[in-house]
């Protein structure tokens, strides 16, 4: 084959990064020529883990087709989330946790899903699968990337399956899961040298919901209330983004990671699915969302639902 | 989990049936309970098959919501080609291997696609992942559906995969499958004591291509000018099948199976995209394919892509 890009999605978060990592290393056991890129800078979790393993950072592309034809997709499939011009390319394979919309193809394809809290707890049974080993050093990346996405196993994304995985590559790397997953999580919740443009940006993805634009990022912080000290300001850049990009309804989520619960900020229109989704009432914007995490699990389907 | 239904496309073939069969005796051996059902009666092929090896026919169903909440689904994954009331129903399992179209979830699910020739190559691997014995006849059923998916390994279609697929279930199935193979395929081609109302209908799928609805039915046969002398008669149950359903174009394809080649019979608009997929004339409403034997890799991409 001719050679191919792997990505994860746009504002990518460990998984994206990393995901793309380990799959392009079991193509390139396989035999193929594939390289791992990346559709943005890694955040500052990210940089955390790729320093800690001593990794490099993938190549960042803004579009693929002026050097590949093909490529294959980590951690998401919808085209909206994945690179700009994916219209224009072949999508040989996709590894993803996700649900399946806004993907079509015109030809059968490798596709790989489970409903487990990360692609990179799937990649570890397609290792096994195939019977290539794992470096240590990308072993402690996975990890890196299950702790993430499952925030260190509290997330109610979390099945046996990632228990697992977490524990076998954390034995292949040869570290402490627990301590070293704490001061990378809490290494995401930096905000301080952040603007609120960029934080309503660093983990957004964008679904269509009847029609609708629906925007929605996530903000993972050890201290809520701090965070909505800035609410003015979080107010104003949201509104300006949905202004820019069309976006109808903009959902910030403000993640409590060591108490496992958040609090949203909705801007646009219609506040009232929001309302309808979770069975609350919106106050200054404002509503506290009891032990919910997962944007995946916990607020996409009950949104969709809404709609 | 609570009980869930399983089965193939509409106008089942025998992959239909029998992945069906294979994935809910896999789900059923991992404590889970499946059962398989069929969307319509088994073709003679597939009767011939569960005939040999002294199998049952799933029981067959016209919708699934009154008695389930979810399904999995296996050989298709567009919705038009499923249970009539798949939009009430959630979809938690697809084994494939077609493209991905008009599919759409809420939430995670589990989706595992393969570019290879039949659904069952893709079940042996899961079989063999999950270390679950297959026992003989569901062997010589998944075989089968090899065999008639690959057309005995001639169909390009066939991967390195699908053969050595073919070869394990036969030693499983302890049985010569090339004398078996090429009498099952002959029994689908007994074409006398059927209509052609029946058998247009008989492997047909629906295609949406530009928001026109495309119909493409396959017959197998030895002998396709014996199939054309009933030319007249297929044109009339064509075009009374597209007024009464709304298909703006349908494709008739016959297929030589002993010789690899096709001839299709193409009634409605836009015939010029058929004559563009393939660059050829249409004469009489008629074209030779030479060495086109699969719908999948050497029609639908072609049409796709032509309109």
């Amino acid at each position: 084959m001719s050679k191919e890009l792997v990505f994860g999605h746009q504002n990518p978060d460990t998984d994206a990064i990393v995901a793309a990592m380990a799959f392009a290393y079991l193509q390139q056991q396989l035999g193929n020529d594939v390289e791992a890129v990346a559709l943005g800078e890694p955040n500052e979790e990210t940089s955390y883990a790729l320093r800690h393993f001593a990794a490099a950072t993938p190549r960042i592309i803004k579009e693929a087709s002026s050097e590949v034809d093909s490529v294959m997709l980590v951690d998401h499939n919808e085209s909206q989330q994945s690179v700009a011009d994916i219209k224009d390319l072949t999508v040989t394979h996709v590894v993803d946790h996700h649900r399946i919309a806004n993907f079509e193809t015109v030809s059968p394809l490798f596709y790989r899903a489970e409903p487990v809290g990360c692609t990179s707890t799937i990649l570890l049974s397609m290792f096994n699968e195939n019977k290539v080993e794992i470096p240590a050093q990308l072993a402690g990346l996975m990890m890196s990337a299950i702790i993430s996405d499952t925030l260190l196993m509290k997330s109610p994304t979390t099945t046996e399956k990632d228990r697992i995985a977490i524990k076998t590559l954390a034995e292949i790397a040869d570290i402490d899961f627990e301590s070293y997953g704490l001061e990378m999580l809490k290494a995401g919740t930096n905000l301080d040298d952040k603007s609120e443009a960029e934080l309503i940006e660093a983990d957004a993805k964008t679904f269509d919901m009847a029609g609708k634009k629906v925007r929605i990022d996530q903000v993972n912080t050890v201290d809520i209330e701090a965070v909505f000290k800035r609410q003015a300001a979080f107010e104003a850049a949201i509104e300006a983004d949905n202004k820019a990009n069309g976006y109808d309804l903009f959902v910030l989520l403000i993640t409590d990671i060591l108490n496992s619960n958040s609090e949203a900020l909705v801007i646009g229109e219609p506040a009232e699915a929001f309302e309808k989704a979770f069975n609350v009432k919106l106050n200054n914007h404002r509503a506290q969302l009891a032990g919910v995490v997962s944007r995946k699990k916990q607020v996409v389907p009950q949104l969709t639902e809404a709609f």
